[in-house]
């Protein structure tokens, strides 16, 4: 059997104000075709298919158009809702749908939902755990001590029975780290507050594959078959460059397990950084009419700044999203750097920095998870 | 084959500022109590599923529940989006469901949709047209005279070819009347520009049965075969009274063609107007403990004015959606009255009345339809 593993597709996201929809489209076609040569049996959707919970109408026209394409395939889908999606919204006719073989997680009810899927070589479970926070997970387990996202994920794992017999898979959406240490993040993600929704890999182990979503760098986490799929475009700067290239893991299952192989994505358009003299970047030479297209953030070093930088440095690259200088006055410009670095930081770091300043001293280790808790409420209610 | 024909759900609509969401779901399963009762094949619901292009997310939960359970009963389901539905949203996966007996129209595209439903003693077509405005037909019929709704509607119902062997029944949403007679209103719908969206009744001459939606009184227009189901529930006052029932019409086909019976519906709570001397109505022996939970619009007729009225009348009827006094000081405030009146009155009746006004002469014919085509470019954009 054969499974395709998507994450954060975040239909119906812009990017610094440039709609994503014809790059998803050409993405998601993309995905069509691996699915077409490689032929696959289904398709796992690990959360955030939408950017947010009411999308814009030409977002849900596009992934109707996806999953009506996936269906011709006779694909057989997959989906959790991740924190960008409603969870009502997306499961709306899951009833109907899952007759089809399109099977939708619906906003946590206590249990994991499970689909059996078999072959003659394998038999497959797969689990679906749509977004969860502490909080849902306490209202149908009064008595378990839930006191951060590691334990409210360990508490419905362990309140699953798993059949050692079949070959077990879970879809989940939270920020997985293993023995704390940090995956790669991405500016594209939510921000978090400080490490408490953090989820330990541990939880995972009765799984033969865990199908996450939630980080846009594809990763695995600890072991090869703890894994991120990765957004399928780059939707930030931080995730420029060359090297980081998109990619959807295939799993390969038969009597020997699960095997996993990464499929590269050639998105239409890249998401670029370059630097340099404004002339520098404009002369043909330079740019060898290569990726003209792209979405690229340019950023200038002129010491002199030309008249309408945007405007000519568009002429050429028509998709830039943003223009920075940096030269000797920028340099000085310090208050405009630390607004930047203000709005990337959480709302715990910030709170620490302030209480620091004010008091001199750093907070206790029972303030900072006093002040984490207080700040995940907030967070929950809003 | 029989099938049941319902419209104006509204689902998700508050009226007065009091959710519907808990008579709507009771009415529906009044609902699939007569589907159970009349063993009915099918389900046609014209249009205005939901109150909003952007339903609440107890809304999308509602109708899911509703889906499932036609669903669950083998219904064959036809769905119409109206002028309230976003026809992107609500035709979400039609081409997955469709696979499952849920037909749902997609936004116009130049043709009805026809499904094909037999059974030993009869062949149906059912043809989709979804709210249409001139506009929307226009742009698939360059060639074509469309001056107003009548052009539109009819346009399309001739570019379809339909197989008189078998038994044709349209699905539609606009406000249709009869020869220029106007049909039963009521002030849940939104107020229409002049007469230019009205669709002549004759347009619908080729089919058997047509399925109305808009309109929320249940009413035939013209012949017995073309008819509003009205909305499930009343949603304004002006619908209240005992003799303003609500029902649902039921189509029994076979060999002798479409026949049709209503069946009627009783919610949990009544919409209702009383009026007399507030001790009057707080009376047990005038109440007698019947129909306390209805929603009500209540008309004080005291001449001293009582302290805290709503909270008084709510003591013994909670679910008073408003109060108003008829008595001599009510009667002088006329500017109140006047605006009351004003926000009743379409744009175009409200330009008519300024011209008037202005001019001391009435609009001649030809500056009555320029006006009436710019505000209707005007809805149509907004």
């Amino acid at each position: 059997m054969k499974l395709l593993h998507l994450a954060d597709l975040h239909i119906g996201k812009k990017v610094n104000g440039f709609s994503m929809i014809e790059d998803q489209q050409e993405i998601l076609r993309q995905v069509c075709n691996i699915i077409d040569e490689k032929k696959t049996d289904g398709v796992l959707i690990a959360g955030d298919v939408y950017d947010k919970a009411i999308p814009p109408a030409e977002g849900v026209a596009l992934f109707d158009w996806f999953l009506t394409e996936l269906s011709k395939r006779k694909q057989k889908i997959f989906i959790v809702s991740g924190n960008h999606d409603s969870s009502e919204r997306i499961s709306f006719a899951s009833g109907i749908m899952k007759e089809e073989g399109v099977y939708i997680s619906k906003p946590f009810h206590g249990e994991l939902e499970r689909i059996v899927v078999e072959d003659p070589e394998s038999k497959v479970h797969i689990y679906l755990l749509p977004f969860i926070r502490p909080a849902h997970v306490k209202a149908y387990f009064p008595e378990a001590e839930i006191e951060d996202y590691t334990d409210a994920v360990d508490t419905v794992i362990k309140n699953t029975s798993l059949d050692p017999q079949a070959v077990n898979i879970l879809m989940a959406h939270q920020f997985v780290v293993n023995r704390g240490q940090l995956p790669m993040q991405s500016d594209s993600e939510s921000i978090s507050v400080g490490s408490l929704d953090h989820v330990e890999a541990s939880c995972f182990a009765p799984f033969d594959y865990v199908a996450l979503g939630h980080l846009h760098h594809p990763q695995k986490v600890g072991r090869k078959s703890i894994r991120y799929a990765g957004s399928p475009l780059k939707y930030s700067f931080s995730e420029a460059g060359k090297g980081k290239k998109k990619s959807v893991p295939l799993l390969t299952i038969d009597e020997n397990g699960v095997d996993c192989e990464t499929i590269s994505l050639d998105p239409i358009r890249d998401l670029r950084i370059i630097r340099g003299p404004i002339d520098h970047l404009l002369s043909e030479e330079v740019h060898q009419n290569e990726g003209l297209d792209d979405y690229m953030l340019v950023v200038l070093t002129d010491e002199d700044e030309p008249v309408d930088p945007l405007g000519k440095i568009r002429s050429v690259y028509p998709n830039t999203m943003k223009i920075e200088f940096d030269n000797k006055r920028s340099k000085q410009n310090q208050s405009e750097k630390t607004a930047k670095e203000v709005a990337k930081k959480s709302s715990y770091e910030l709170f620490e920095e302030f209480y620091f300043a004010m008091n001199n001293v750093a907070m206790s280790e029972e303030e900072k998870s006093f002040v984490q808790k207080i700040l995940e409420e907030v967070e929950e209610k809003a």
